[in-house]
């Protein structure tokens, strides 16, 4: 049988797909920060070669922003039963560098005590490594049986980290060339390191950036503290606001569209093997910092969230400066559940804030992104297939997840193409995604890419 | 007579004054920044080969920051009547450097449409423009008439803008070399540019580094936000408490020691030629900030205050990226009046910040210097000698003037060396001192010079 010789193939050309994920790992294809677009550039460029190698039509594609990836297999000739896979280049910035045990880019393998390995490096897991495995997993069919069981079309972007500001125009010009059954986004995690998962539920997510003006120069505040508006404090109070005693979000109308758990859901949920000690033990915590009547897992997965990301004000470096700044400002993220409206949202934050901003200052925003929150349909007709190909690779029944997190894309692909999107992943909760001594499993690569060689053998049934 | 050939001399070698005054601010002595040190020394060298130039007995010390320079003219002998004139040779950071017209560091001399002239530079007038104005004095009194008409201690230091942390050590380890009739210190200002002032009251001053940590490491938002303490979301809350909505300062037991004002001094106050709406529109503000039952004048003379002069935490550069961080800290100073304890002041803003820091959370507190206000007798023997100098060169009445700075040298001097000071500055509030293009007058340079030279003068009789 096919499937079970490209199986073996993955396991034998297991160094030889590291190797290659090492190549694309030292490219610091950072996308927030301008000073990397070059390094963005790169990776697409790397991206677009090793698909072409593979027999693949592959292109990279200018935006405004970072470019992205096509690539068809085979030439696309409308008649097909084709999937479009998703994955992002991209990575997040790397600081505090400081707390990096090696350099983010030179990837390496450290090895536990019990013998199991993991990938160290930025985008290990987020999300270079995920989108590898599908690419090792169509090398080893095609090697195998000289084609696909499916007709794939693949599209990466470099934005995803810095708010995919380009996907959807990207989509809306393209969207005959890529437009497919369904799609298959590797960006999400398993349940633990041994049951996979397939998130059904993702909050959507809105970055805004605040920055508050008081006097049109840094003042000394010897001279005029007590008497001038100190911006530091303006901005304090607004962030201070932003949740009451209990941890509800106090935004005006923030909760319209934020349904309830169903009996059936709350009680799965209450099933499940989750510790809240453990989740917030990993990091070193013990105290549930969110709505104080919700569940940690409703929490995360449930409920909708604002969390200030970075703030800063006044003098920072070394030493003290009695200085009273003349602007101070906040990055701050919504995470939005059910028919959370980000535009809504959007007016309604900006008013709140606008409501304490003192007669003499003023405020200025900026978006970094707003999307909605998503569901996957539960007879969604890819999802059968996907979960009977995890648990034919893990032994396991895989688990039907929220997920905290937020991918545009998911929304964009419902929105703008009509398709439903397979959400498997192979992240788990530990990875230190977007923090220092970032990783990922070397089973959640080596499984991760026969899962998707099994996938890919189920879609064409 | 004499003192009008000082005088003329004044007028005459205003260039060459001028020349070394640049040359002075030419060296980069940021004191609070480690990685200026080395400019801190040539500036201390500089001084002291200067003085030494003059006929001084002039060395260089060190002390565990910066160092001092002393100088004596003549040696002592410990018979004579002597005074000790202090000034600072560091200067505060440069950042925004973005926002200077013109490089910190090469000062320059702007003219105005009226003709009137300022000297452009970090540290004109805070504190070199000021100190020269008082090397240059001694100078003219010296080449004129072959000596100075009071003996003359100069001390300097470079530490003045980052807590002067080696100043009482110093004068405790100096105390029989630094002892003197009386202080002369040049690091306040004018009531405006044509009425010189003598600054009679200081505010004190504590500062103060608080790190708020909460989780271990840096988390991502959309698994961990909503359950995972947030340390922006603390230090926010902390520093928003820290006033009521009418600009009171809530740390328990914070205004003990704060006496009221007088009848006589709020009467004075009332009748000074001050305006709120002028002071704060200066810089492009309009409503007083603080206490709300003040008037503005003693919002910035006589009552304590609370200002956050730097925060940071999380992710501030171009971009966004949706981490919780593992810490946020803020610098926050602490204006002190009357009989205020800095001791007390700083256990009570501890635990009013513990007592806000949740259970697994966890604060760091660094100490940056905490000084107690001072208030100078009004029968001081030298202040009458200044107040009749500064009537001679200015043809109007010094006024008697509160500060909202903090000098802490005063203080110093007053508790090791049981010595009245008296505070002469020529600095005025539009000097940008600690702000980008900061300037000092070229009448207050020149003007300065002269007044100084009568005041020695003066003190001879």
């Amino acid at each position: 049988m096919s499937l079970d010789a490209v199986l073996a193939r993955i396991d034998r050309d297991l160094d030889q797909s590291l190797e290659r994920l090492f190549a694309l790992l030292r490219i610091p294809s950072i996308s927030t920060d301008p000073a990397y677009a070059d390094n963005c550039r790169a990776a697409a460029d790397w991206l677009a070669a090793e698909l072409s190698g593979l027999g693949f039509s592959a292109s990279v594609r200018p935006t405004e922003g970072h470019p992205m990836v096509v690539a068809h297999y085979p030439e696309r000739d409308g008649t097909d039963n084709r999937v479009l896979f998703y994955g992002h280049y991209d990575v997040q910035p790397v600081d505090p560098l400081e707390l990096w045990q090696s350099d983010p880019f030179e990837p390496r393998i450290a090895t536990r005590d019990d013998g199991s390995k993991m990938i160290v490096a930025r985008g290990a897991a987020d999300d270079k490594g995920q989108l590898m495995t599908f690419v090792e997993a169509a090398r080893a069919w095609i090697a195998e049986t000289g084609g696909l069981p499916v007709a794939v079309t693949i599209l990466f972007e470099g934005e995803e980290e810095s708010g995919s500001k380009s996907l959807g125009p990207f989509l809306e010009a393209n969207a005959d060339e890529l437009k497919a059954g369904a799609a298959l986004v590797c960006d999400t995690g398993m349940w633990d390191k041994d049951t996979p998962a397939i998130s059904t539920s993702l909050r959507g997510l809105v970055t805004e950036e605040v920055t508050v003006t008081a006097a049109d120069k840094d003042l000394h505040s010897g001279l005029f503290g007590g008497a001038a508006r100190n911006p530091n404090h303006v901005l304090a109070k607004i962030l201070a606001d932003l949740h009451d005693a209990g941890g509800r979000v106090t935004v005006p109308g923030f909760y319209e569209g934020v349904a309830e758990l169903s009996d059936e859901v709350r009680r799965q949920w209450e099933g499940l093997d989750f510790s809240a000690e453990e989740f917030l033990g990993q990091v070193g915590l013990k105290l549930p910092a969110g709505e104080s009547d919700r569940s940690v897992l409703e929490q995360i997965w449930a409920r909708p969230t604002v969390e200030v990301n970075g703030m800063i004000g006044g003098y920072t470096g070394a030493g003290f400066k009695t200085v009273i700044p003349s602007k101070a400002s906040a990055k701050v993220s919504f995470r939005l559940v059910g028919d959370q409206d980000p535009k809504t949202l959007v007016e309604a934050f900006h008013d709140f804030v606008r409501a304490r901003i003192p007669e003499d200052c003023s405020v200025e925003f900026e978006s970094h992104g707003a999307s909605p929150a998503l569901r996957i349909p539960a007879d969604s007709p890819v999802l059968a297939k996907g979960k009977t190909a995890l648990q034919d690779e893990w032994g396991v029944e895989p688990l039907m997840i929220g997920m905290g997190g937020s991918i545009p894309i998911v929304g964009a692909f419902r929105e703008r193409l009509g398709m439903d999107t397979l959400l498997v992943g192979f992240g788990l909760d530990d990875d230190r995604i977007h923090s220092p001594n970032e990783k990922y499993e070397m089973s959640s690569f080596h499984k991760g890419i026969r899962s998707w060689a099994r996938i890919l053998g189920e879609l064409a049934n």
